[in-house]
């Protein structure tokens, strides 16, 4: 059975402020300019997206739990869970979906306790500090991939 | 005054997944399985159990605050949480009432991050590697404590 | 623009239970207790408060965000998740809004994982150990700084 | 071919102290009392314990050894071995008997160097903290895998 | 027998330098401005203050000493000392006076090595990064504290 | 004056061994097949690439030195160096020419020696895991960026 | 009731090689010399002692287990089972028998992993370094704490 | 004087065990076919052997105490204790009889603590991964130094 | 030329507190009681003392400098500086004076940066824990030392 | 297809140097006389043997590159590269040819950084220590092992 | 304005000793003999220099801080301050004084608490190894900066 | 025989290209304007100097091994090798020569992995953070050394 052509696009705590705040690190994108054109390039891959955020650790888990047999793949900028969230790589472990995580900024030249990924080891690969284009490559990642 | 003889089981993140996901690692029987087995037990041992699973952390540490006065003792596989919630391990201290900790794998055979548990230095005990039978057994042990 | 001069004041989990356990840690005195010597002091000092408490990192990150453009400060007790929530750290770094760090107990004496602050390194500046006090020199320092 | 439905159980150095000596850690029951009530249940289970103490590495290594073809698994109390003895790991890996390992105390309530053990990665599980019952569940647990 | 109303004010290293190094740091008040602002609080408050500052550990030593009996409070920003120095530790827990510890900057974001304090493992608590206030509030909370 | 639209593709040591040795681990195109697809890409991106191995330390830092003036962007795979070699990444510091690391294998579920980076530090960006494409993606991201 | 003024020297591995080997390290006294100075001094400062030497560690451990009831205090120079043995510790931890331990050799100026003593913190006191008059101090010390 | 032709071979603990447990780690051979290969070789180079194996770190130590003036040389494979004895270190260094270490498997492919040997820094040389080689070589090692 | 029969001994920071002051770490003797009893043995020793107390790092180091050609042996007990003290240690190490280190309490017993004494690495020997007693022995050993 | 009966010998920087330089570390031998010794041994044990050195890594990882398909195994004494070099690690590992370790020195005795070996994770086994001899039974250990 | 041309030579704890001791690790000239060939060389570059010595490290600081608007630059030899003093590189950092750091022996061959110098990170530059040849190098690059 | 009056002064990778790139941390002159300084001096000092550059490892341990009877000094600026290569160190310890290091920025002042060098350790001294003046004081000392 071909796997589903829909990716589910996760965004982690504190990116509904993108383009407000801090653009020197996270670039001027609002996380509504980003959906947009993750959503244009979908329409050109021909696959469906959903797109959401959430600052909630246990609401992440939950959707990651439910994206089985809706999507074929997961595009997940997990923001400051990356470094803290055991809940949600047990998560992506337990459902088996290929995961790719993404991150805006390149999180090797920020402080130390950003170098470390709990999802890394769990995802199929990551990309890292691209700004906007981190989204977009990844969402190519994840449709190659499928 | 006698304690209450109600015990509260409590059900980490992913929980909701077991049976269905990684059974290599957590088994076959799916939760609402082990709830079965926990309340059959419960009723050979004569005591009541509630039996709950939550995502979230700020759920658990609500749970176990209002376990205050109406349960004797909490039975919880932490999952996830085990390794990173210092806010469960508070309120464990906090409410005063005993913890007993179970984990359905031997969490030592596992990753090293997983071989720390924040919650075992404030729990009367902890059993690990069991499968289903460390609820059982759990719950033995609250019993005889009570 | 003037700043306005309106706090948002926030606890973190299980300070909901003050003065009802481990009065030898946390002292007598209830959360409304505090609320209401945080109000009194504010009158005084001519300032409006909001005074919130929740055992949710989700939630309190929220607050965090929406304090943007409402209130010139925070005081935050941030309780356990002080030493594991990077997503508030990130809110603060991201709102831009003048935090003052307190926490009733001194830190310092207690277990080595309640030694370090992620909020800290984010904040204005830091009291700890004073008990109720904590909140009041809190209080005046955040409206000192307005 | 069935396992035999007989159980070693191990105790290890400073085990035959008991009950004479720091009963606020290890609890007031001798080493005696404890060996009658492993029989008696034990009896009701209908499985066959040989109960022994030493205060050498060396002889409960090879206890361990002489257990092939013998016992059908192991409860072992490794006391101070459990942090040290990298020889009855070995033993036990190499005898491929299914050991299932118990504390008296909660040894993650007590020293650092007390949180570790050598035996719980090559053990089923690990049962910690209950006194005189941690060795009853155990018999349980071991009885149930057989 | 009350406790004398008199509070010793101690200055470590270099902070006779305040003022005219480093403002950005340590801001632009000198500590003979900073004496002037306590002194008047003081008199506000009610007590006597006695403020020195010195760039001897020994001397420093000595005088904490010599309080006993002649102050109820001291207020200490021990600078550099904080980081090294068992030797005013241990005199602080040999005196057993309370002990307030204040810092003009918030050490917290500056380099690891000035993270941890040895003082304030032995003082009642800690008050950092609020400049010139950070010894207002000190004062506060000493008065308060009697 | 407009960035030279030419990219210097770099891989370094042992990748002339691609689709010969450890398919499981890097896949089962040669080097050869990577640099057909990523001139293919180039071709359709309108960008010139230069493409090459070496496994001399040396002879990468002096290719990264002599891309000065001639290329805009350098696309590597640095291989065993990645976590070595602070020559290359010297080399990198001193040219200023913006370099998009790419690693075949996912890097953090190797061994703890391969997890960290010296290049990601110096880079823009770093993308792991995705086997060829990440050659693709990462040709990409260097169009994109220019 | 007195505590029996009966004193128990022990001596751990290879000490029964004394003054024959490595006497730069350990001096030229043989452990037989030893005894007899130790068996001279106690004659003199009248309590009766009770001299003996294993390479075993649980034959060391047993040794002091039966001391209860029988000696006044131990007189123990551990050898190498000072930084491996806390089977060792917790005999001494279980009797309650005060312990001096004591080194022929400076162990802080040997290698590092001789520098942390598991005895000496279940100990009354240390003596280290002063060759033969190690014992002799020791003696004394056991008497005076009687 | 000559150095006698003798040479002591030496057996951890569980070496015993040999070719009956775990062959993919150890390989087939017991180690009575060890002795048998070793004396062959012993006798084609001239040499005598004597050849041992104990589960007793205190055993072990005696018998490397009574090499003394009996045996040119030990050919020792410590198993278990390589990692953990001080006490055969101390032996080893105090007899001055030159040692040789060997293991069959390779312990630098195994667990993190297996990678360090106690021994191998008071040896003459260490041999390690050859399986009954191990044995062969060490041997033609040990009578080639003598 | 013989050594002079003369002892220093040396006293760190806050001893002219002891006997006042914590006396159930360090016990209810007075420096002025303690300086009696070495006294009187040094009499009874036949030796001349010179006992000194001081709460300056720079005096102590001043001291033992200028303890050249007039002191046999110096006794120490550096109390706070032992930990952190080089500059001590280096005038230890210049000045070839042989240099016994004492400590009333257990130091292995208390908080861990009191278990380094850097000190230790270049006296002849150590004595901890017998409180009075620790000056007594370490006045008889350095006797015997000369 | 028979596994090719041709050894390939590689030593690496500074080897070349042997004989003439530091022989209390490195024996008294130079290069030109171990390779003879070798020749001798392997025209014995009928063998052809392939004899290099090199003081450049990346030469070294070509050489280990291009021994596929030429030689059954390789005999390698990285020297300093055997603590730093991944990219010889990866060519071992990628070429699959058996490869056996060795030192001339025991590395175990010499500076901590010497202590750990990038290559005996992927060789098979490794010989260290016996100067010269280490060759030779390294070489025995090749043919024996094809 | 001109920077003054003089410059303030700073020698710390234990210098005064140079020349009479160990003479092995810091060479045979005395401190006068440096002072002298300091003199003789700032004559001859034309400088004014002032030469001091003290064992306190609060004098060393007091001197920093009184060098300002009088020195144009410090030469300073730290000794054990180097690596345990906050106080002086705050008074260094604080003065802004352009500061040069010099070393007798070569730090990096001693004890690996010798290898970090809290003097380095706000100084010039730093000079180690040399022996008197420190001095006069330290003089040159001094008046070089200037 | 005396020591040739001629020294090698060795440049590691990247060096060629400075002047050029980053001159805020290396300066503004480049590799052959501090050549053009070196050689002027040396004439002055009456010694012949060989300037050389290498961005390989295995080259410049080569020209190291080659000084040997050419050269009675080498005076290296490792740049990124400081950090990584034992094998220059190797070659340093075997040839004999002299070595004294020196880097042009403050090595102390940059990234922690900056911080240790592997030639220091074996190297006469070392000089650091003087710019171009570090070559002429190494220069000076290396002729002085002489």
């Amino acid at each position: 059975m071909a796997k589903p052509k829909k990716i589910l696009v996760l965004n982690g705590p504190n990116l509904n402020l993108l383009g407000k705040r801090q653009p020197e690190i996270y670039g001027k994108a609002t996380l509504a300019e980003i959906e947009q054109k993750v959503r244009a390039l979908a329409q050109e891959l021909k696959v469906e997206v959903d797109f959401r955020q959430s600052n909630s650790e246990g609401e992440l888990v939950t959707w990651i739990q439910q994206a089985v047999g809706k999507f074929g793949a997961i595009l997940i900028n997990p923001a400051a869970y990356t470094h803290t969230s055991l809940a949600m790589r047990d998560a992506i472990s337990a459902v088996g979906i290929p995961v790719i995580e993404i991150h805006l900024s390149n999180i090797h030249k920020r402080e130390p306790f950003r170098h470390h990924s709990f999802i890394a080891e769990v995802a199929v690969g990551q990309i890292v500090g691209f700004g906007l284009q981190s989204y977009l490559l990844g969402l190519k990642a994840a449709v190659e991939y499928l």
